[in-house]
């Protein structure tokens, strides 16, 4: 049995691949090791989905995959992809349980994962004050002072979120200026419990069984500074998941798969990147949906391309 | 007063590119004759934009246009654009009531209409049996009889896609040779479900609360004759509306607009088009508003540029 299409991941750009395969009739497997993607885990409410005004992000995704759901020719697996292979005209695809799944189609949308700072007391301090997700351990930090590493959108929407739990909460971000949007910028400014710091490069994360503080230098001065923090959010981008590609695909220095902008199809004909794991720029919940249903309709097109070859 | 940004549109790609304008302060102008761009007048019920399992298309738009008012930098104005200039850094929108509007970049998102038959019972039917996109509204026809008009790609692209619904699909075709390439032919032609049919010209369309039939001239004999369909797919061409932005842009032999495909630049630079009429391909609600988004997002990139080099 060979599927027409295979699509690896579950968040808006996989199963927006998927609803469109529906439509399309092709025989699809959708795998991933649970739906949301980073929606799910990170946005507490979604406000700019256009067509929900304000929507918790879980309930979003919810609907996503319920429309999934809806599509007859389109199975469900919840597994995880080890690697992908191309033999001929068909691709196998691994999953780390051993599996092998045949298509002559594939979606990769494994999306991205929180990139690490990568200093002294990160790794150790994880679950005992370092966290890269506001959403799933805010709440531990009623009352308490924190930072948030990162000067984006990521940063600035992790501070206004933790506006409900923490006293104090910090912005570091290394760069002489933040790069988050107006509106976020207006909305940390307005909040008395948020202090941005621009220009400071956090160097180690110290404490005793629980993050008591961290250690930042600061680049004007030159000097290093103690920051007394019982917790560190890290917001400073994103991991595209993209290792289970490798030899089929080109990537940037970023590790994002490189793609043809309009198809999303990478260097090996079939195989495609939609989402956060690859080189386009501006990544939101509706262009994740938008690339899905482009690659799913690339797809389409390319399986008839090669039943014309009669291949 | 000189606007960040006017957008001409108010469809889906227009309206999110509004919606992320309004998330990044931009003061915006979105300049529309009415909201609403193909999803209003064709799609019935949308079936395959990621968060609603079925909605009215009606429905939709409102959701849209109600989110897009949220935003406290954008203004709305209904007019009709006649031609947009550049002189310098500044744009010129010019109404076809002789106002003169400024931008500092300009998204345009107007869209393209299908061409209609322009034959009785057509425009009386929209919604209840005709139709000008099968993958809107192809589902709604399973186990029925319809006609697709149009003898060229298009129109054998929605024969093959509607043989995974309908019982019986007629190709009408008003010359005596169809246009489509040799490859839908042939798979036109494995069909036993699709009937090509040339040399007849659709004269009106029947029916009561819903279509139950079509009047065609049989070319050869010069007969009036009668064909008992359920459903009328128009499918002879798009007319992408371009016009006003001759001088700026590129144009493709059929009037779409030539534009860089990550950020959807034209060859003007702050010059945006995005959704139905521009180069790419792949036209849906989402990968509308998926380009309206990516749009907003390198105007604002664009306008950074601008202040960084202090014109």
């Amino acid at each position: 049995m060979i599927y027409d299409l295979i699509i690896i991941g579950g968040g808006p750009a996989g199963i927006t691949a998927g609803i469109y395969a529906g439509r399309q009739r092709m025989k699809t497997l959708l795998i991933t090791k649970e739906f949301g993607g980073q929606i799910a885990k990170k946005a507490t409410e979604v406000c700019n989905y256009p067509g929900f005004e304000r929507i918790s992000g879980e309930e979003l995704i919810n609907r996503f995959v319920e429309q999934l759901k809806k599509q007859e020719s389109v199975e469900i697996k919840f597994s995880e992809v080890g690697k992908i292979e191309k033999k001929e005209n068909v691709f196998t695809v691994r999953t780390t349980s051993k599996e092998e799944i045949l298509g002559r189609t594939v979606i990769i949308a494994t999306g991205a994962d929180p990139r690490p700072l990568e200093v002294p007391g990160e790794k150790e301090f994880i679950g005992r004050g370092v966290s890269y997700c506001v959403i799933c351990d805010g709440p531990l930090f009623k009352n308490k002072k924190v930072a948030i590493i990162g000067g984006g959108n990521a940063g600035f929407e992790a501070a206004i979120f933790m506006t409900k739990y923490a006293d104090k909460i910090y912005i570091l971000e290394s760069t002489a200026e933040v790069k988050a949007d107006a509106e976020n910028q207006r909305e940390v400014n307005s909040s008395n419990k948020i202090e941005v710091m621009t220009n400071v490069t956090v160097k180690e994360i110290k404490g005793d069984s629980f993050v008591d503080s961290l250690i930042y230098l600061d680049n004007n001065s030159k000097k290093k500074k103690v920051l007394e923090v019982q917790g560190v959010f890290i917001e400073i981008g994103n991991q595209p998941a993209t290792s289970l590609a490798k030899g089929l695909v080109d990537f940037t220095q970023r590790d994002e798969i490189i793609v043809e902008p309009e198809t999303f199809q990478t260097k090996t004909p079939g195989l495609f990147a939609v989402g956060d794991n690859n080189s386009g720029p501006y990544k939101q919940i509706v262009t994740a949906a938008g690339e899905g249903c482009k690659a799913a309709l690339a797809a389409h097109d390319y399986l008839r391309g090669l039943k014309e070859k009669n291949v």
